[in-house]
């Protein structure tokens, strides 16, 4: 039942999923030891301490600088710093969020919006964490619809300054990492006012603190206090009382003040403008989705690894009572979510590529920047949903050692747990990868002020034709060989899922755009009804289309390996995956024709099938996510062999008594 | 839109929630004020040291004590006392889990499982808390599997008393609420060998620490460490080296040795003993599904409380922004887990009662026991999943505020998790309760003992009728009242609702029966896999039947409501409750023929219109749970007012600027 038949090396498997940053993967598996690991129960102020101490002593060679440009000691490689982070999140969430609100937001809103003064005067400082920053855009009132953030910056030519001000308390700046212990410095957005007219949020360098720590003149700062979990993120709330800003502190590479205040900018349009600014930062929802995948491939290591060596119930006919992995219940929790894992695997490996190619500097198509927004969105709301059912569902399946601190999973569940309303609430972001693909990217920007643009349904919509976002070739040949009658096709035919896949993206679009349409003429009186009312609807069909990509990206990442056996096993994980997506949402596949009853119990079947037939893979699986012990950090791995040993001791000393004894 | 049409008074809605016990929730509401409620951020040790007083401080009159008989100062109304342990939920959970371990577990034991020496000698005491006790049952290798527990009792008829050993590390007593630091005397649960026979697992009343708190000779105690939540719990492990136990603290009722070693007992089979003594103690798995929902409904409370004040994006033509209820996707959250814990708490009500008759001191028929338990079990499983999933999505709605500790939700979150693994995994809950349908009732002590008992299937199971179980005449009215054809019945009309759960709760358990005798014959060399293969579609076997049970529950409640307008919200409520069912299972029913597409699809269109419908209600619908603010205890709440004010003011202060301006 557990021999290991076709037996895959799972070095090879993780050749495959270390992918194009391998290098940068191990360097911080090599460079990050036991000084770095959790500390299971420590305080709020041991954890800050700690993680404080922690971020200075990252040798800068594992890749966390490495988007910062060459000439300030970086190395330009946008896509090596956004993996770096990922793996800092399998050491320490905390010490990934601290290192990505300094260097990544803080830091990478330096590179983005300012200019060279800006750049010499400050990168280096950021780089080696002279000059610890914050990332000051969320306010108590306004965290999804950033736009409205109600913090100005009024210019004034007399003194040649701005005033920056917290006109009240639901204007405060909230949540803001950094800020209520270490950050000397923040990015602050707010609203530019100069010569009496208003041109929408832009961003400023303001310190925050002196070099002793106490805060500026005019700036204040509150605890946010205790969280659920990211214990060692000093989360804080700033306020600013008329704080003198000077002119040169304006980040403007997008938006510039003059000495007599008149405001210039390439982009006429300040809602334009505005998400063109964002749009420089996307490098933190990658990270986000990236770090919780990783927090995930901990987790799914400690159950499977558990599952493996814990036994319970006897088997009839059998003293040894039965490991847990193997009963189809707990396959059916931890596999599943295992094969979910590897399909965003490639999805995010795919869409670091495309970071990595959109801000190589060289100049790129609106487009390809607005899909990446896109897929940046899309795969950071899909990744953190899924790492917070998984590694919800890892610790109850390590039933009470699950709930302790020292066997890590408290600490993975609650450290992620912020990410699917973090850089972006989930379902904010689903609605924006939902009005991208409605309007063909043509009015991405008119979409983004929130519901209800209701002109923008009256428009004309382009033909619907998906475009395939990876392995092209290789994905057209699968789907032109499908069969027209789904009865003709094998459940496990890959081009059979992918066609599925495209039809129910472009059925639930089309669908969507039908209903809008509709709503337009009926509910003319009441614009707000139009959008809301098909929300679900709209919500489903940017789920189906990150599936779809993340499907593609699998199928590609398949191509990439090298090795036969790794392939092929890879293949079966990619059937578990498709499958269960299909499983997951038969209903709606039955409501539209493309399953039948019988074919749909089939599916169920064939899960199952892949299920038993992956069971001997389980361990290969999660030992191809290379996870060091050290970091696992997880006291049921640590006594494994010896709870195993005393399990065995156990059987032979006591023997069972016989039921009804 | 949110204008409070067909107003319901929340005070009415409230009295058919309170139901039977109201006397009780409404003590403990008036009992426990201020000093009772949760302290955001407190350390471990605080926690421990805050609840370890407050237990001593809580009103015996408020029913806490209510299940130990009269004649020791309790009521012997052990309904009253699982209906004040849910409200203590709703304070404080770790309170509730340390009055539960000590009064429920410790102190039920000794109840139960004791005689009239144990109750003359120690009830006094336990009621008084003079006697801080453990119930010491699960063991670091076996939790689920109780009946193997490993831990030794050996009789010694030369010396009249017991040697209590653990003989090795995964014999530890394991997870023991009140070890690390409180508890005197544990109940504690081992293998009973007398004349080197083995008898099953029997429990004895086993003194653990002296009277200045230190370790009894023999006894070590270790702390279990930092737990995701529930700080103020004191869980430890505890080891037994040869420890002596008098005779007379054998906990006797089910199995007396005699001073000479004799054993004796009414009950012959162990294995029916051991469960006969399990099910005593039935009533903590009734606690902790009805703590689960308390808590369930303090954070929903939280949330659409919060959703009533929060605005983000502004409504096209309005200025003003838009409330988050108001968002189709905020309802399609918020209003169908609403939905279900009005369901649960229907169902909990028809638990507790039964509960109180089976434990009213009068005769029972086997058949009532074993149907409060496979109840019991199912509830527990259903509820705490639906706490866990439910308070993760508050937790979301609230963004980044519900991750705060003073916002509450993260306590909420992190104290409850442990439900779904406590009082028995919830896998294995569902298990012994689809075993119980199985094989009607008749052999649920053989189908208890693990999986795979080929012999069961193989035996005649008796023709499947369900059982109603609540408000039957009315259910069978209604029922009876449904046209044959699905199309000619409106997907609202609730005897339509209860024949699709019927139809799938048979459906699935003669379909498990057909395999698992296919299977008995096809794989007898494999019969671990007979059960094992089936496993899925016998867990959905058991949450059909816990949802069908659920659903009468909801019918039976409205038929108690007295206020006609009461009546019509809960009806609205139940249908939204049942085709959420419905709509969440619609791919099983569209497979078996039960829906076609177009009636699958209307479904959806139908629960969409309920939520509007729904919409002004739900803040009445939270309302009626009644949680004092006090208990609620959550800094958004109290900033409600201000928050508000803030937004009113800033949007007359600060003209929304035009898009594209």
């Amino acid at each position: 039942m557990n021999g290991q038949q076709n037996a895959v090396d799972p070095v090879r498997l993780q050749q495959v999923l270390d992918g194009r940053w391998a290098h940068v993967r191990q360097a911080v598996r090599d460079g990050l030891g036991a000084d770095f690991v959790t500390i299971p129960g420590e305080t709020g102020d041991e954890a800050r301490t700690r993680v404080s101490a922690l971020i200075r002593k990252i040798p800068t060679g594992v890749g966390v600088v490495d988007a910062f440009p060459a000439e300030y000691g970086g190395s330009g490689d946008p896509g090596g710093s956004v993996v770096a982070a990922e793996m800092l999140a399998q050491v320490d969430l905390s010490l990934m969020v601290k290192a990505g609100v300094h260097w990544g937001l803080f830091g990478g809103a330096v590179v983005a919006l300012g200019t060279k003064r800006h750049h010499d005067e400050f990168l280096r400082d950021i780089i080696s964490v002279e000059l610890p920053g914050c990332f000051a855009m969320t306010e108590t009132g306004h965290g999804s619809d950033v736009q409205q953030l109600r913090t100005t910056c009024t210019y004034d030519p007399a003194s040649g300054s701005f005033d920056l001000h917290t006109p009240h308390q639901a204007a405060r700046k909230d949540y803001i990492g950094n800020a209520a212990r270490d950050g000397r410095m923040a990015v602050v957005f707010a609203q530019l006012i100069t010569g009496g007219k208003r041109y929408g949020v832009h961003a400023w360098l303001v310190p925050i603190r002196d070099e002793h720590g106490r805060p500026m003149p005019g700036v204040t700062i509150e605890d946010a206090g205790a969280k659920a979990g990211l214990l060692g993120v000093d989360n804080g709330r700033i306020s600013f009382d008329h704080v003198t800003v000077p002119r040169d502190m304006l980040l403007d590479r997008y938006g510039q003040v003059a000495e007599d205040g008149a405001y210039t900018s390439s982009i006429e349009n300040d809602t334009r403008r505005f998400f063109t600014m964002l749009g420089t930062l996307v490098r933190g929802r990658v990270t986000v989705g990236g770090s919780a995948l990783a927090a995930t491939k901990s987790a799914l290591t400690i159950a499977v690894r558990y599952g493996d060596a814990r036994r319970q119930f006897t088997r009839p006919g059998d003293d040894r009572e039965v490991l847990l992995n193997d009963y189809l219940a707990h396959q059916r929790k931890l596999l599943p979510a295992l094969a979910y894992t590897y399909a965003y695997t490639f999805a995010q490996e795919e869409l670091v590529a495309t970071l990595a190619d959109v801000q190589s500097g060289a100049e790129v198509e609106e487009h390809r920047q607005r899909e990446l927004e896109s897929r940046a969105a899309g795969l950071k709301a899909m990744q953190t949903w899924h790492a917070t059912r998984t590694i919800q569902m890892c610790r109850e399946a390590c039933g009470g050692a699950g709930y302790l601190a020292e066997n890590r999973l408290p600490g993975l569940k609650a450290d992620t747990d912020v990410f699917t309303t973090f850089e972006g609430d989930n379902t904010v972001l689903l609605q924006l990868v939902a009005k991208g693909l409605l309007t063909g990217y043509r009015d991405a920007f008119g979409s983004l002020d929130g519901w209800g643009r209701a002109t923008f349904v009256a428009e004309q919509v382009r033909e619907m034709v998906l475009e395939r976002t990876a392995a092209r070739s290789v994905i057209q040949r699968l789907v032109s060989a499908v069969p027209g009658r789904d009865e003709d096709v094998a459940v496990t035919d890959r081009g059979w899922h992918l066609e599925m896949f495209e039809f129910r993206e472009k059925h639930l679009l089309e669908g969507a755009i039908r209903r809008l349409r509709g709503g337009a003429t009926a509910k003319k009186d009441r614009p707000f009804d139009i959008f809301n009312d098909v929300q679900d609807h709209v919500l489903q069909a940017a789920t189906a289309h990150i599936e779809r990509v993340t499907l593609e990206a699998f199928v590609a990442g398949i191509e990439r390996a090298a090795d036969p056996a790794a392939a092929a096993l890879l293949s079966r994980v990619c059937d578990l995956y498709a499958l269960s997506v299909i499983e997951g949402d038969k209903g709606w596949f039955l409501e539209h024709g493309r399953l039948t009853p019988a074919r749909s119990k089939a599916v169920t079947g064939v899960v199952n099938d892949l299920l038993r037939e992956l069971r001997p893979q389980m361990r290969t699986l999660v030992d191809a996510f290379a996870v060091p012990d050290t970091w696992l950090n997880a006291a049921i791995l640590r006594e494994e062999p010896a709870r195993q040993d005393a399990t065995a001791a156990e059987d032979a000393a006591v023997p069972s008594v016989p039921a009804g004894a």
